[in-house]
């Protein structure tokens, strides 16, 4: 029987706030027990208060624990961040799949993508209704796609929305599921109570609007009367909370995944981070231009992580030699004080990160191959929820991180992570 | 009276396949005209038929007017780059707004997207029916998105979807429109004519099936009987036509747009690079990090384009000292043989690219500030129309490149473009 590598051989350490030190230098211990993969996921960015605070990490510890079994069972990457997404989709408490918040209509729209760093191959689906896991839709979309052209000579898609989206699911088999059936008791009141602010909002604007066009001046965007997005407030966690999930498998192969309900009482149609290319999620294998293999999810507003294509520019530099300070970098850099956001004061997302190589060392007379990952996560809002697991050990970690007292989010940011060796004693 | 500046101040030079020396060492004549800007459109990279040739320089010569006219009237490159797309929309010649490929179900589902270089705000519609102009819709998106968030604190949407899409424009007064008014005689016939060969390849792939079920053999893909897309087939040019424009005004900011009915018998729901941010157009003024304004507009195979993220990775490139040989190595090492379509053989697309920087020297002891235009197209397909002109040209000259005898589409690519050197007097 092969020797479980202790959990003690994941390393976790947090950085504080805008802390440029690195975090990668722990030492690491040796191990010999096979390598089977690693997951590291985020029941999203935003604003996770105490009261849920278990519920959220219970969902991340499932979400770790379907991924490693998957990868114990010899899955490669894509499925196991695959059964990550399920369970997270299928958790109430997330908003992706059932939870997920009520559009402008009160309906659910979902986004979701999932990418294969061994064959970058990729699918999204965008604004689907009418299905229990979205993520599903977007991986079949991937395996379809790889199957070659389509008859005739048609060019497979790898993006379907709306309505269209949900009849090819049906057509490949992916059964439908009423939306009252993923709507739940707590995203129905949450939509109630959007809606009356929003009409105060619009009384008010109304209002004002009448008082001061007799003066000629016509106001293009009035401050809100009481925003969607409330601090504190107990449904607060539910307007960002996209779930995602990244992996590496035994091969070194790496998958990313995301699936979004996006925000609350978003137009009908609209389509977020979840489902835009090199946005939501993105994971590459190592090959000769790049040394390492890495793969990302992203959380947060939509709208924030299209415009930085967030995921991809995490990925890019995470070829960095130092990998807490690239990601410090590209979330300052690329995130905060981004060009492409230069006019928003609030910048609000997060991102979980994976990155791995493989060294091979002697030992004891036998060769050993190890694959060394290290994995971060990063958040300008007020907190996420992630949680990680090796395949090793015997239960996942959970942490709500959250930005340090006075910190200001949407501003300032935090970065925090760890470093896992998993080592294989080659034949 | 504003001295205008001779056409022949537009030199354009064309450089043969794979020819990786430069064409930007024209020598530009001085000239002291008002610098009022220059537009570049195309009608797709595809196959355009000799016999519809004509039609399609047509368009873009009136797209290229239409653009001049607002830069004339004091527009800028925004205004520019959405009359020049209206114009290649309301053509029924074009795969864009009317004339749009009809998708399996016969519908029409338009994709379309627009970027401002100067505020580096963006917008998006996918899969929208009912609309004449996309385009106007993904600028109003854009407009809307740029004052500030919606009531109650919601982040105004950069993406929308299918009907919600529809509903929205209506909603800000854009008019609908039945789609049988987009449809034509010739996008009819074409879907007739497809949705015959489709059946007729769906035929012969079942009785391929039975005939190998016996022995156990299961066909994941076969070979189609008659392609969608054949070359030389006097409908082959609706399949990737798309259209789009880059353009630059008198004060150096660049903005570019593209739309699209997408592949012919796509799924619903299918969205293409149009609709992509980052993939079917981007615009960035120059700032402290990049020297060079850059837009560019794509066409072509929309999976190819998503997944290279064409559109970005070709502004990027624009950076480098030599535009053209930039521009060709982008298109041979970013498409051609991007790793993320490694399993493709066939990689069909075309960009038009514009990049732009202010010079200032001393002429006859008057000082001369001058916008250096640079523009250049390039694509993989078998041709691809183009049409350009500046402020100060009296009409617009239009090309339709095609690839040297023997280049394999797909495979090889051609590259050509020019500069342009327009001149403003300083007070």
């Amino acid at each position: 029987m092969e020797k479980l590598e202790n959990s003690e051989d994941c390393r976790e350490t947090a950085s504080p706030l805008n802390n440029s030190g690195s975090i990668m230098n722990s030492t690491m211990p040796h191990c010999d027990g096979k390598a089977m993969g690693f997951v590291l996921v985020h029941a999203g960015a935003g604003y996770h208060s105490e009261s849920k605070a278990k519920e959220y990490k219970h969902v991340c510890k499932r979400a770790c624990q379907r991924a490693v079994d998957q990868l114990r069972a010899g899955g490669l990457a894509l499925e196991a961040v695959t059964a990550a997404l399920i369970e997270l989709e299928d958790s109430p408490f997330t908003n992706a799949g059932t939870g997920s918040n009520l559009n402008l209509s009160g309906e659910i729209e979902c986004d979701a993508s999932i990418m294969d760093g061994k064959s970058l191959n990729y699918g999204a689906v965008g604004a689907l209704s009418g299905i229990k896991n979205p993520v599903l839709v977007a991986g079949r979309l991937l395996s379809e796609a790889q199957k070659g052209k389509l008859s005739a000579g048609r060019i497979p898609p790898c993006f379907l929305v709306g309505r269209g989206a949900e009849q090819w699911a049906i057509s490949h088999g992916i059964p439908a599921c009423l939306t009252e059936k993923m709507t739940t008791k707590f995203s129905l009141s949450a939509y109630k109570r959007n809606k009356r602010k929003m009409e105060l909002a619009e009384q008010v604007e109304t209002k004002r609007r009448r008082q001061t066009s007799g003066r000629g001046k016509d106001f293009g965007c009035l401050e809100p009367v009481g925003e969607i997005m409330v601090e504190g407030e107990e449904n607060h966690s539910a307007c960002l909370d996209t779930v995602g999930a990244v992996v590496v498998d035994r091969e070194g192969n790496v998958a990313a995944a995301v699936s979004s309900g996006g925000l609350a009482m978003k137009h009908p149609g609209r389509v977020g981070q979840a489902a835009h290319y090199g946005c939501g999620c993105w994971a590459e294998n190592a090959r000769d231009v790049s040394l390492y293999s890495t793969a990302v999810s992203t959380s947060g507003s939509g709208e924030h992580l299209i415009r930085t294509i967030l995921a991809r520019e995490c990925s890019s530099a995470m070829q960095a030699e130092n990998a807490h300070q690239a990601l410090l970098e590209a979330m300052q850099n690329k995130f905060i004080s981004s060009p492409f956001l230069a006019g928003e004061d609030c910048v609000l997302g997060g991102v979980i990160v994976l990155r791995c190589c493989t060294c091979e060392e002697t030992q004891n007379a036998k060769d050993i191959k190890a694959l060394l990952v290290e994995f971060l996560w990063s958040h300008t809002t007020e907190s996420m929820c992630v949680g990680y697991m090796s395949a090793q050990d015997s239960k996942a970690r959970t942490r709500i991180s959250r930005l340090p007292p006075g910190a200001v989010a949407g501003q300032s940011l935090a970065i925090e992570g760890g470093v896992c060796r998993l080592g294989t004693a080659s034949d």
